[in-house]
């Protein structure tokens, strides 16, 4: 197994480039808008790599460790998924020497980055589809794409016709990635920009590349250049496919995500939540549950804030489980300071950088889950066990213990505060353990068996 | 004045890269057809930049010193005056690697390279075209093009109608160099490949680009990257324009070899030949008639072997009239193997590697000139001298003279022998001196205001 250790003590943050920060005016294109305007599918907000590497101190104090980039190669986009060169930073976010100052600053910092590699399909602009489109069945291309008949008409209204588009898309050409030569394409630019030194791929709706032997070989391409890189799968579902050491290190675990926001939601009770991790967690190797990347929300969500009804609590209480959970924890851009926003282009908004803007103290509360998770190798390599799940309560708690050293957490899922018992007995503390909520720093009494705590509603707890 | 000094010593060398030799059958196009297929506009014949370095050695017994390579970026066409992209190596040719051994190895063979820079149009791939295809009104680059009306219908029949293209053509849309931005892209494009290791630029159709200033810059650029880069103009005509300290160093002088076309096949008398010889060397400033690029042919024009009757003979008189003319002489590749062909798309053949195909004595004649203008400095640096133009004989004669030496060098258009009195007088040649022709290695009988040369029909002699 090839997971890289790097990865269990990982805090991701995810950033969408252009609605960070701007770092540079000058790469702005022409109609770029002001910062902060609507988000449309459309529009560009002037965000770039020099704006990364500007407010990389803020991530620095905000504790993360690594930073998960949306598509940043040349695209016509502002999303960048319908990509026209995957060798080249788009000139809207800057150069390659703008990109390779990121890589060194954030390494500087410790800080790991991944890119998003989109290898299902590409953008009309890019070079073997433009080519297919100028010279049609002569084209030395044309078997790089799935074609069913010329011309393509890849311009016209509609739906693709002619040639097979992700989802139909007309926009969206999808590979041929039984062509080896478009194999050894996509090959080459997974090990190219890992020789230029980024720590690893997200790959992008991977399972549309319904071929284990091409994953395999993904990997292993990947992994030979730099053992210590990372990839992770957008699978949206629980799927043990994916998650081993032919695929993937780690998944974008939605499901876990989805399983937390139920309970939240009431659509699910606490015991049926403590079921569904419970599958989750059994259902990958461990070192793959390790290497999940844990979400609360991304590009393609509501943003957490908006999801959970503007509830500052209950966000608060999500990312405390979230920091508790095996797997690396993610921050979507913005989400520590409680950006608003439905789904795509809304949950897309520019960041704030006034910070009388930010929801409450929602940033420093994260900041504090980060440190504590930093300095307590339970959270990040503790076995999981369920210790908790009161229907009636709403209250779920669960213990992560490494190398004897126990941490519990406790979740109150409720609106109303709540006392609870919660059995310490297997954790082999003796009468002498001084109990302590590590986050608002109380002493707690505990007996033989037991430890009672009042938990505020929506409230939590990391106890040890 | 900042021509180059290699120039007046450098003997060109251009090259049609999938034409010339085949060095990678891996990075052949699927459609490749075998080498020595008829040409068509379409076809690939498999030739790349690995074939030029494993013959490189043909090129050094040849003698030549530069080579020009029409355009080698990412382009779905054979000639490659459609680029998609400008900053990479078309990978049917082989990988930026490649690239650079050739380079290399040519530089340490005292051989440089210019390569060609088509900015006056792009291809339909190019990224900001395909941006302004995907995004209409909307895209950041629309404003790089000369847009009439959305939508632009790039692929349909028929010319360009809502944009504007080279010629009409769709295929090709010409950029919009008054935007700052086209212009900063385009000057990074040239700037970058200066500082990968080139020599020199030769621009295509600059003279579509109608703004001094944009070209002064250019220029500015170029040299300032490298004050030794080379730029030559494909400028058709004979206009001083485009020659000088703010253009190009040179231009491709077709109206050079159009005037010894015209006299071979007696559209002019031998009298027209010279004074329009005179009037294109009074016409540039001294050091940009040394900075000419010379052509007998190129992969625009019907091949010298065809045009002047398949006669090897005229086509070494061709280029013995070429290689004692001031400029730099320039072979399209496989002109001194005696390759046929009429205009483009005969005149891109595959070159034959088989010497068996080699046209009489042409390549050891070729061989011998430009051996002789290496020892001869009066042929490269000579100030020329018009000494005969006989109409009746159909005899010219002109002197280089460099350094106190001086170089006579006599042709005769016409199909019978002819006995010549060549006047001397102004040479500065006392009665010992040994008068001899150096091609054949003759002496000759002088008097004290002339020689006697008898020339072959159609034949021609350099004299010292």
């Amino acid at each position: 197994m090839t997971v890289p250790s790097w990865v269990s003590d990982a805090v991701f943050y995810q950033i969408f480039p252009d609605r960070f920060a701007n770092g540079d005016p000058d790469n702005d294109p022409p109609n770029t808008e002001p910062w902060g305007s609507p988000p449309t599918i459309w529009n560009f907000q002037g965000g770039d790599l020099r704006g990364i590497i500007q407010n990389l101190d803020y991530l620095v104090d905000l504790g993360i460790n690594a930073i998960y980039l949306n598509p940043i190669f040349t695209s016509p986009s502002n999303h960048r998924y319908n990509t026209s060169n995957y060798y080249e930073i788009d000139p809207k976010l800057g150069s390659m020497q703008d990109f390779l100052a990121l890589l060194n600053t954030a390494h500087q910092n410790q800080i790991k980055i991944i890119l998003d590699g989109v290898f299902n399909h590409c953008g009309r602009g890019f070079f073997a589809f433009a080519d297919t489109l100028e010279n049609g069945e002569r084209s030395p291309y044309k078997d790089w794409f799935h074609i069913h008949k010329f011309p393509l008409d890849a311009y016209g209204p509609g739906n693709a016709e002619n040639y097979l588009g992700w989802w139909g898309f007309k926009s969206l050409p999808k590979f041929n990635t039984s062509n080896p030569q478009v194999r050894n394409y996509i090959l080459d630019i997974a090990r190219y920009w890992i020789d230029q030194g980024i720590d690893g791929w997200r790959l992008d709706v991977p399972g549309e590349i319904d071929d284990d032997d091409f994953w395999a070989e993904f990997r292993q391409v990947v992994k030979s250049a730099n053992r210590e890189a990372y990839l992770v799968g957008e699978i949206w579902t629980a799927d043990p496919r994916w998650a081993n050491d032919s695929h993937f290190d780690g998944l974008m675990n939605y499901p876990l995500k989805n399983a937390l926001v139920d309970c939240f939601k009431g659509k699910n009770t606490v015991s049926q939540l403590a079921g569904r991790i419970n599958s989750l967690l059994t259902l990958y190797p461990h070192e793959n549950t390790l290497g999940m990347y844990n979400p609360l929300g991304s590009h393609d969500t509501e943003r957490i804030y908006t999801l959970l009804d503007q509830s500052l609590e209950k966000v608060k209480l999500a990312f405390l489980f979230l920091f508790a959970y095996p797997g690396a924890p993610a921050i979507y851009y913005g989400d520590e300071i409680g950006l608003e926003g439905h789904k795509d282009p809304e949950c897309r908004k520019a960041f704030h950088w006034d910070s009388t803007q930010w929801k409450g103290d929602l940033r420093p509360w994260i900041q504090t889950l980060i440190e504590n998770r930093k300095t307590n190798p339970s959270l990040r390599y503790g076995e999981f066990k369920q210790l908790l799940a009161e229907d009636h309560k709403k209250v779920f708690a669960f213990s992560r213990t490494y190398e004897g050293q126990s941490l519990l957490v406790l979740l109150n899922f409720s609106e109303t505060a709540q006392e609870i018992l919660v059995p310490v007995s297997g954790l082999g503390w003796d009468s002498d353990h001084e109990v302590r909520s590590i986050l608002d720093n109380k002493l707690l009494f505990m007996d033989n068996h037991h430890i009672v705590v009042n938990l505020p509603p929506l409230g939590g707890a990391w106890i040890r």
